[in-house]
C-alpha cells in the first residue's frame, strides 16, 4: 500500500532513515571498546530490539518490569531494569522474569535491597542488582562514594543477590544545548564514576560493569574510559527535541528523523490557519510541539486533544483540506506510547506494520 | 480488593466523587430548558456514557469516527461528531456508523459537504450534518453571519445530508480564570450565534439546534438562551487545569476531583525529594503537572518518561519508600487515553473495573 493511501492519523518509521540511525550509531563506537545495549522505552517494540540486537546490541534496558515482560516475550534473553522497582508483586514479577531470560535490576535504597534478596530466595535464584548513582540527573540513585559503596557492599553481603556494577546515567546532560555543555556534565559523572570505582576496588569489591549514557551524550561516555555500556534510546527516531540539540562536532553523528507522525489538513478555516487530526492524544507536546517535516513557513503551534493548529506564515503555500502531512514528534518516547502500530514505510511504500507490544506498560 | 492492594501506577476513579459529579451537572441545569450531551472525549468509557445516559443525557459527543465507533459497540445509540471528517476512507465508515445508531456530524468546508453528500449517497442515507461556527476558538469552523448561511444552504440543498444546526464550541473560554472572563466570552458567542441563526431565518433555512458549551462555561451558554445542547465532557473527573479556574459565583457548581493516578514512592534519595513510577506515560503533562492529593508541602515538580519527582518543603513530612500516593492529573482527557481500564474504587475498595474502550481510537 503506497503512503499516500495510510489514513490518519497513524506513526509511520521510515525505514531507510531508522536503518541508517543503526549503523551511524554502531560506526561511532566501533572499536572503542564499549558495548550498546539501547533503551527500549522509547520504541516498547520487540521488532525494534531484534534489528538492534542482530547488529550487535548486547541486550536492552527497560525502566519497567511489563516492559520487559513484553520484551522477553517478543524474543529478547537480556535485558537491564534501568531503575528501582519497588513493592512485592512488582517484586515477584520481576524474579519471574529472571527465570525466563537474563535479567538485571537497580537499586538505591538498602529497604529495598533486603526486599529484592527475599524476592530472589522465594524464586530460588540469584538476582544480579546495580547501585544506582546520581551522577547529576537529581532523580534517582543514591550519591556516589561512600554511599554506594555501602549499598553495594549490602547488595554483595546478600545471599540472593550479585553486585553487578553501576548505573550512572546522566539525564539532565541529556538535552544541554550546546555539545561543551554536554561533554562538561558527563566528564563530571566519569569523575564520580572513578571516585566510586576507586572506592570499590579499595574495599574488595568487585565492579564488572558501568553502565549509563543517552543520546545526547554516549560519545563522552564512550570516550571517558569508565563506561562498558551505553543506553541511548532516541536516536533510532530523532525528535525535535533531540534535533534542538547542537551537533557541531566531528566524531558526534547527528541521527536524522525517522518517526513521524501522518497526519490529514481537516479544515483550512482561514489563509494563515490549517488545521490537523493529530492532537495531544497523537503526539505528546511535553518537551514540545510537533514540527511539520517538509514543509516551510507552516508550523504547529497549538494542540488541543484531537486537533493540531497550524499557522501558515504570509506568502507561504499552506498545504489544501485532505493534503496528508508528516509530523515530527516534539519527544518520541511518550508519542510511541499512545499507538499500538507502527507502520513501516520505506520509499512511501508501507513495507511492515510492528507492534508497540508493550505499549501502556508502565507497571 | 483494597485500594491499598491494587499495583502502580493505574487509573483510578472515585465513584462517589463521580457520582456526585454527574448529580451536580444536572441539578445546575434541572428545568432550563437545555439538554446534556457530554464529551465522551473526556473518558472513552460506554460505562460512564451509560451513566451519563441513565441520568438524562440525551446522547454524547465524540472527536473521531473511531471514537463513535467504540461508543456505538458499547451500547450507545445517539452520538454527535462534534468535529468534521475528511477523507474517503473516514467517511465511509461514518456512514456505516449511521445505519447503526443516530449519528450527526459537523463541517466547515464546502468541498467536505460535497464528500458527505457522496458518502451518504453512497450508504442510502439521509446524513444530519451541522455547520461548525468559529464563535473565538480560533480552530476548525467558517465564520459566522453570511459565511455560515451559505454552507448551511449547501447542506440543505444537497440531495442525502439534512442541516441540522449550529456547532458553536468557544473552546478558548473554558480555561479562563475568571468567571466574568469566561461569562464575557460565552456572551459574545451568544451574539455571533444569534447573528447566524437570525440570517438562518431571513434565508428560510430552519436552525433546529445549537450546541457548544464546555465545563468551564456551560452555565453561561445555558443563561444565553440560544444554545439546545451543551457537551461538557471534564466536570465527571475535574482535573488541575479546570481548578485553577475561578468558581466563585452562585448558582455555578464546583465539581470534585474524581480521577487519580495511583501511584508508589520508588525512590526517596534526599530529604527534600522523592520519585514516584508514575511520569510522562502515566499521566499528560500538557496542561501543567498532576498535583498530590492529601499531601501538604509535596509538590510534583518535574516528570520525565516513567518517573516524576516530587520535591518535599522544608519541614514536611515527606513519603516513605514504597508509601502509595494519588496524583490529580493536570489534564483529565489525554491522561485517560493512556489507559486501557479506570479501576473504580468506592471508600477505598475497589468496585468495578471499566476497559476504556475508546483508548488510542483517534482516527
Amino acid at each position: 500500500m503506497p503512503l499516500a493511501e495510510v489514513d490518519t492519523p497513524c506513526l509511520i518509521l521510515d525505514l531507510d532513515a531508522f536503518e541508517r540511525n543503526l549503523q551511524r550509531l554502531n560506526g561511532s563506537v566501533a572499536g572503542r571498546g564499549i558495548k550498546v545495549r539501547p533503551h527500549a522505552k522509547s520504541h516498547k517494540c520487540p521488532e525494534i530490539a531484534l534489528r538492534q540486537i542482530a547488529l550487535g546490541a548486547v541486550g536492552v534496558c527497560c525502566q519497567k518490569v511489563s516492559e520487559a515482560e513484553a520484551l522477553v516475550q517478543g524474543g529478547i534473553g537480556d535485558v537491564l531494569i534501568a531503575n528501582e522497582i519497588v513493592g512485592a508483586p512488582k517484586l515477584k514479577r520481576l524474579v519471574a522474569l529472571a527465570r525466563r531470560a537474563r535479567v538485571a535490576v537497580c537499586a538505591d535504597n538498602a529497604v529495598n535491597v533486603v526486599e529484592l534478596d527475599k524476592a530472589a530466595r522465594a524464586a530460588g535464584l540469584k538476582l544480579d542488582v546495580l547501585v544506582e548513582i546520581d551522577v547529576g540527573a537529581n532523580r534517582c540513585g543514591v550519591e556516589p562514594g561512600e554511599p554506594a559503596l555501602a549499598l553495594a557492599r549490602k547488595i554483595a553481603s546478600s545471599a540472593n543477590l550479585r553486585f553487578a556494577g553501576l548505573q550512572a546515567y546522566q539525564g539532565a546532560a541529556q538535552h544541554l544545548r550546546k555539545v561543551e555543555e554536554r561533554r562538561a556534565a558527563i566528564e563530571a559523572a566519569a569523575a564520580q564514576v572513578r571516585r566510586t570505582t576507586a572506592l570499590l576496588e579499595t574495599a574488595g569489591i568487585r565492579c564488572e560493569k558501568v553502565m549509563g549514557a543517552g543520546t545526547g551524550t554516549y560519545m563522552f561516555e564512550t570516550a571517558s574510559a569508565v563506561y562498558h555500556e551505553i543506553q541511548p534510546g532516541s536516536y533510532i527516531f530523532m525528535d525535535v527535541d533531540y534535533a534542538r540539540n547542537e551537533w557541531t562536532e566531528s566524531g558526534i553523528p547527528r541521527f536524522e528523523h525517522s518517526l513521524f507522525v501522518w497526519t490529514t489538513v481537516m479544515s483550512r478555516p482561514a489563509r494563515d490557519r490549517a488545521v490537523v487530526d493529530a492532537g495531544l492524544k497523537a503526539s505528546s507536546v511535553d518537551s514540545g510541539m510537533p514540527r511539520v517535516a517538509d514543509a516551510i513557513g507552516v508550523e504547529y503551534v497549538r494542540a488541543s486533544d484531537e486537533h493540531g493548529v497550524l499557522s501558515i506564515a504570509r506568502g507561504a503555500q499552506g498545504p489544501m483540506l485532505g493534503e496528508k502531512l508528516k509530523l515530527i514528534p516534539g519527544h518520541c518516547d511518550p508519542t510511541v506510547n499512545l499507538w499500538d502500530e507502527i507502520v513501516c514505510v520505506r520509499r512511501e511504500i508501507v513495507e511492515a506494520v510492528w507492534p508497540v507490544s508493550a505499549r501502556g506498560a508502565v507497571w
